[in-house]
């Protein structure tokens, strides 16, 4: 771990067990942790502006290296000052190194492995793969293309976001122990030569964090927290294949975490399930991105208080066609306040933009309320019975430490 | 025409020339006009909330009795409320009879012939014309379906709208004169059905248009103005088939709009260009709708002061991928405020959700401001110069007579 304030640092106010709540300070403003990052994939939020984003009480997106290499290009965006200048964002950027997708061309749906869903499938573009980095064709105009530590430093430095994340390889859950140590000792290679690059080169103010892969072997994992907790990185993400369900994934996590230097803010990639993040925090993750908000929206799902459908509620489904009331009573997101799930059906059964739209200020207010609350209630020392609340059916309004005074008022 | 403030009432404050502005009174609210109503043809606006719509300045939006009848149904619509409850919008709802789209079914694309543009297509799906009315094939499932005025009387009714369209049929410009005649004079028998049935059955406080067909016979529109202008109705619609060309439906309209009852608000169906409501409003229209500002949108086309782009820039193309400048300096919507035309022309060559509502956004804001820079540029008795400079280039909000006063504050 390395301290530069000119990069980030990691402000740690109130513990509650292994949860922590604080302030991570980047060069575009403080953001209050645990906190969970939308994707800005493509630079944007699908669907909302960034005014918007800003709006729901965001001030952290993720933008993806891969994509916006592609396409419009890094020097098209540090030509318009930066991912922040392009989009029109004023908050801070995080940008993910490429590596998840371009080793998702090698070996297919990573994502989904990540999640403990089944296995491979074979990429159909052509990938190579060396110690110096990936060679892959372009989806776009099926160009050759290059990806290694050194490139993915310099393209995240031209995006100008405020946390670059290292490039590595996400090892795919199918990968045996042999393959998956392998990968992750050339992780840690990489690791060196990234920061490395970004010593000479990087922009002073951008911090890096570093990537714990290690699959689900503990040994592993400890033995890359370890090499990555004592490299100059100014945080820590934790990637790679988690388990097959999420009962291995959780026990992933929790080996993982206590391992990590105490004071280095802790991400955790791609994770953003309910209960996942109410795991997570509590075992000292402080950041969370996801597609899963996002996503899930654009297909008429949306997230409510309601464990036994995983937290989501497919409106979709006929039996939302009637149905009066709105997603989530109490949320104070525009669909919530002013339309009911029976309008929402109709739009999601359409296919219809503002359908799209209004599940994905819904799943995201519905996101920074459950991380809201989470902060709240490790503040007031009552995070187990926050989590416990939330799991058992409660909405993040409803379950956190204010919600009884609020409701007194 | 009839009067009965229950139901709507119309109030010309202000003439210049044959352009007036006034107020129209309807059961949710006056609409200052002239207008442009946006299209939620589905029940949505296109890629906004209801809330969104109302905070560009919109008061009147326009749904779409065929398409609502297919799916959800009326009769679930007004379950909840009707158009109002369902889509939560509490502004003026004007509903279109449906007409158009099952003549659409028959004929081809009547939209494409409307504005001039080539030839019939044959439509794909069985439809069968009658006295009594049209019966087709629902394009969803295959269902028959029959639509007639009484049907579409009570289909409207049941929507709830302020302002329900008599049902007509909208001749095709490729029709000869003899099918023009006959069919406008069977709109006409339709026309007396619509009144009837509304009469016994319709909502106390639904305004009813009637609709001007006769193409492009300046003898036939004279003989359908005096046909409806002499009914039970509480304002009136030009409709069909304009004219091959801008010149021939300019002349059109130019003919019809003065046969007109003088206190009867006046509504020009389906058109809004730039030039077009330019030129309508200075003889006297009213109201107007059209697809153009949302579906160009979701194109990447955005309005702009350009007359030599029709008013348009097509933000897809190449030459803006790099302009750092906004669509329109000084529009006071979010794209414009907050982003370069680089990042929309990004977006829009991506077919991102974010840029077609940016686009949807703006595209409504320039029509808003065009229209208030013409009621106010009428009250000033300035209307001749306000349109001259907005066909000459001018932005509506520097062509507008209180530009100069709010520049010298």
């Amino acid at each position: 771990m390395r301290k530069d304030p000119a990069r980030l640092s990691f402000e740690i106010r109130a513990r509650d067990g292994d949860a922590r709540a604080g302030l991570l300070h980047t060069a575009h403003g403080p953001i209050p942790t645990p906190t969970f990052i939308p994707l800005a994939t493509k630079a944007s939020v699908r669907s909302l502006s960034s005014i918007e984003v800003a709006g729901i009480g965001y001030e952290l997106v993720l933008g993806n290296t891969f994509h916006l290499h592609l396409s419009p290009g890094e020097d098209r965006i540090a030509a318009h000052g930066g991912m922040h200048g392009f989009m029109g964002w004023e908050g801070a950027i995080i940008t993910d190194s490429g590596g998840f997708q371009v080793f998702s061309l090698a070996h297919g749906g990573v994502a989904d492995e990540i999640k403990g869903r089944r296995g491979p499938q074979q990429g159909r573009v052509k990938v190579e793969i060396s110690e110096r980095g990936v060679g892959f064709q372009s989806l776009l105009d099926g160009s050759d293309r290059f990806l290694g530590p050194e490139e993915s430093m310099e393209i995240q430095a031209k995006l100008g976001s405020d946390i670059a994340l290292v490039f590595d390889e996400c090892t795919p859950s199918h990968a045996d122990r042999d393959y998956t140590a392998r990968s992750m000792e050339r992780t840690h290679r990489w690791l060196d030569r990234c920061l490395d690059w970004h010593a000479e080169h990087g922009p002073s103010d951008q911090a890096i964090f570093g990537i714990i892969q290690g699959g689900v072997h503990e040994d592993l994992r400890r033995e890359a927290a370890e090499r990555v907790g004592a490299a100059a990185v100014d945080g820590i993400s934790i990637g790679g294949a988690l388990g097959k369900d999420k009962e291995e994934m959780n026990g992933v996590v929790a080996v993982t975490a206590p391992l990590l230097p105490p004071d280095a803010p802790v991400h955790l990639l791609g994770i953003g399930e309910i209960d996942d993040l109410m795991h997570g925090i509590g075992v000292g993750i402080d950041v969370f991105d996801c597609s899963v908000p996002t996503r899930l929206a654009r297909h008429g799902v949306a997230f409510a208080p309601a464990p036994e459908g995983r937290f989501r509620i497919d409106l979709a489904k006929a039996r939302y066609a009637d149905d009066d009331t709105p997603i989530s009573e109490g949320c104070p997101c525009e669909a919530c306040r002013r339309h009911s799930r029976a309008y929402l059906h109709y739009l999601a059964r359409g296919d219809e933009l503002t359908g799209a739209r209004l599940l994905t200020l819904h799943n995201l207010t519905y996101m920074e309320r459950l991380m809201a609350g989470a902060r709240e209630a490790i503040s007031a020392g009552e995070y187990a019975s926050y989590a416990s609340a939330v799991l058992g059916g409660a909405a993040p309004w409803s379950a956190s430490p204010s919600a009884g005074a609020s409701q007194a008022r």
